[in-house]
């Protein structure tokens, strides 16, 4: 890592604790190619701040010099009066490039892709297409990956760079390209796009109309901070709230509370069933009080238990290897995974009953052994249960059109929580009548 | 997407439905390079299991098709025995660049390195390294990325195409080359990479030793793939379980069991300490029994302000936002956070309890504003200790040298259940001091 890149590194950390009027200081400070550099690594929201603490004609330049893709990406984050004011300040070109830009929805291949990318005519031969490169190399195009399009933009196929330098100075663009490539069409979610990056090990990929016109380019180094985002929208709603905009440290305060309080709320509201459930045990409670303390524990192991089984599918089904019709091999695996993590758990949860019996004097009473069977046959179902529900919600989710990540821990163990305490209470009903009817007459 | 990527889409999804046998016949039935999309497109499980039931003669030629970095990959998944088969069927060069390879950890930037890469020499001018690139553009290199290399094989630049097609043919390389480059040391591990390519936006990177000697190259669409991996094993370990090596569907049933017991035991044993903190209250329990109904509503509300903090940490931290020493100013956001929000659902609890005792007609007795206010006071408890416990677990973890992914939801709630408990019956003992005494006696 050279110098310069740790002098950006310490930049770059140190930005969110100054103060806007002092990121304005430092970036005007820098060398020109510094600058540049800085620029790039920020995000869309830090860009937006910095450009709009500029006076005119130092944004004029800097919004030139941005590419369209980033540029539209940085005036989403502006208002709209500040918006039209950056618009008013590009050229004609970039103008109508980002108005086209700002017209697909941000998470949308066509939100994604730089519209300016490397065109090759096929009629072209070997030596003309390398001469017309060399002109197009003045532009800030990437030369990178080149395209094959007909007068009407329609896209042909790619050249690669090793063909182009391989061919004879005399053949034709046309006979080297490659027909075969993986498109996206323009409103492909963000997420797709990453899901076919992945799959075909892809640097690049062009994005096409319905008619198969070349509208933009999508490189991997655009992909790989999708997926990242994508990332962390799935593990916040798998964390139980709503996915946060920008960084955890860059949401404000009451924003934050509005992205969890919610989730909290109706969590909170599902999980007053298991008041309702446990008052009709009354009697039951009344006569083995210590029935009550292992509720905590039967209900947790449901929930950590559906909290695994969640994980694994949610998961499974972001990478594609889980598809909905497989939703019946997945239940059955979670059945016996289910049925033999639960046999484990209840006979720890058995003998934990026992020794604690055995070294504190009889704690639980004449009725130990019953205690101990209602416990750690509670357990076991608790555990089967978890791993049902944790793994069918993302299907249930998925089939009603919701984010299946939203089956989040949280979630899965509160749905649990309520069958928990009906099968522990129902089999203490049953293994322990005999105590229960005898405290209650 | 062409028809061709259709039919490979088509054929991939099927593949991990049929049988062995009928792999090898499907694949052999392809023309040669539809076969080399797919081998392309397997991951290294596939693609190992694939070459295993091929025949030697096949198996050499497909071995050597692959690149070594691929290779190494499908090395490591195969028996000690068929490894050392495969490594004798490759060439003098292929065998040499795969056991340095080998030598990498899996996980490390030397593991995902591509040895091969496009080298010029700065002394060479425009024009000699156009026409030493055509030769180089016959050996399956990559020519997207021109690295500048002296003799001794220490890296001085890159060379960017749109450089090197604008210059003119007598330029010199070193003259064209940028010098201030993103580079990684060979043990660097991989979500590190993926941390630096997401930072600088950057497409290829060079991996270079102690000394500053170019071993390879990491390209984004092996990125792409580092992040998936990573993501999903953060993801697991956030169920609270291990990560799984495998694709969930590929894992095997006992491998699956090995991978989520040990974690559900071990919670198991951890929440065993809310029945001994439970037990501590037998006179309340038995003096106020429907204490206890409220019990689960109480700790999930800890569990789940807990998993919500623990979640936005985790990812904070994976994304470099977040930095250790920044734990006492998430601390105090957390706690603000939590006081918030633990007020919004401590009125709800509130609020259900009167209405409770307003429909089903006195049903908490005489002190049931003591009992709203218990448990309205408590669920403010927990939900602040949750916000603390779930935010500061991941620096804890990351301060011991653990994976911070690991402060997963079900540890975060097992940690906040005893001490959630704790608070409830603290709040009760005071505020239904009366009904607990005039019960008792």
């Amino acid at each position: 890592m050279s110098e310069v890149y740790d002098q950006l590194e310490q930049t770059m950390h140190d930005w969110p604790r100054l103060e806007p009027e002092e990121r304005l200081e430092a970036f005007s400070a820098l060398p020109l190619e510094r600058a540049e550099e800085l620029l790039d690594c920020m995000n869309a929201i830090d860009q937006a701040e910095l450009l709009e603490s500029m006076p005119e004609a130092e944004r004029r330049v800097w919004l030139r010099y941005l590419d369209p893709d980033d540029l539209a990406d940085v005036l989403l984050e502006t208002s709209d009066e500040s918006r039209e004011q950056m618009i008013s300040l590009l050229d004609e070109r970039n103008r109508h490039e980002v108005n086209a830009l700002l017209a697909y929805a941000e998470d949308d291949a066509g939100g994604l892709m730089n519209p300016r990318f490397a065109r090759l005519r096929p009629e072209l031969t070997i030596d003309e297409a390398i001469r017309y490169l060399r002109k197009q190399s003045q532009s800030r195009i990437s030369l990178e990956h080149l395209y094959v399009l007909d007068e009407e933009q329609f896209l042909l196929g790619e050249v690669a760079l090793d063909s182009l330098f391989s061919a004879r100075p005399d053949e034709l663009v046309r006979d080297i390209a490659e027909a075969d490539i993986v498109t996206a069409p323009e409103d492909m979610d963000q997420e797709e796009v990453g899901a076919l990056f992945a799959r075909y090990s892809l640097t690049a990929m062009p994005v096409v109309d319905e008619q198969g016109h070349m509208k933009g380019i999508i490189t991997a180094d655009d992909v790989v901070d999708v997926i990242y985002e994508e990332n962390t929208e799935d593990a916040q709603k798998f964390g139980g709230m709503e996915a946060l905009d920008d960084p955890y440290l860059r949401t404000g305060f009451w924003e934050l509370i509005k992205k969890r309080a919610g989730w909290l709320v109706l969590l909170l509201l599902g999980e007053m069933l298991t008041a309702s459930a446990m008052a009709n045990y009354e009697a039951q409670l009344n006569a083995v009080w210590y029935l009550a303390i292992f509720v905590p524990l039967i209900i947790s192991s449901g929930g950590n238990s559906g909290s695994q089984a969640s994980t694994l599918v949610v998961r499974a089904m972001a990478m594609g290897e889980v598809q909905p019709k497989d939703w019946a091999v997945v239940l059955w695996r979670e059945l016996r995974t289910g049925a033999v993590m639960g046999a484990m758990v209840g006979f720890v949860g058995i003998l934990r009953i026992l020794f604690w019996q055995y070294m504190f004097d009889g704690v639980y009473g004449a009725h130990y052994w019953e205690l101990a069977f209602t416990v750690g046959l509670s357990l076991l179902g608790v555990v089967v249960l978890g791993c049902m529900a944790g793994s069918m919600l993302p299907f249930l989710l998925k089939m009603l059109k919701f984010d299946p990540a939203s089956a989040s821990a949280p979630f899965v163990a509160t749905l649990v929580d309520v069958s928990g305490l009906i099968v522990y209470f129902s089999v203490a009903s049953v293994l322990l009548a005999q105590a229960i009817s005898g405290a209650a007459g």
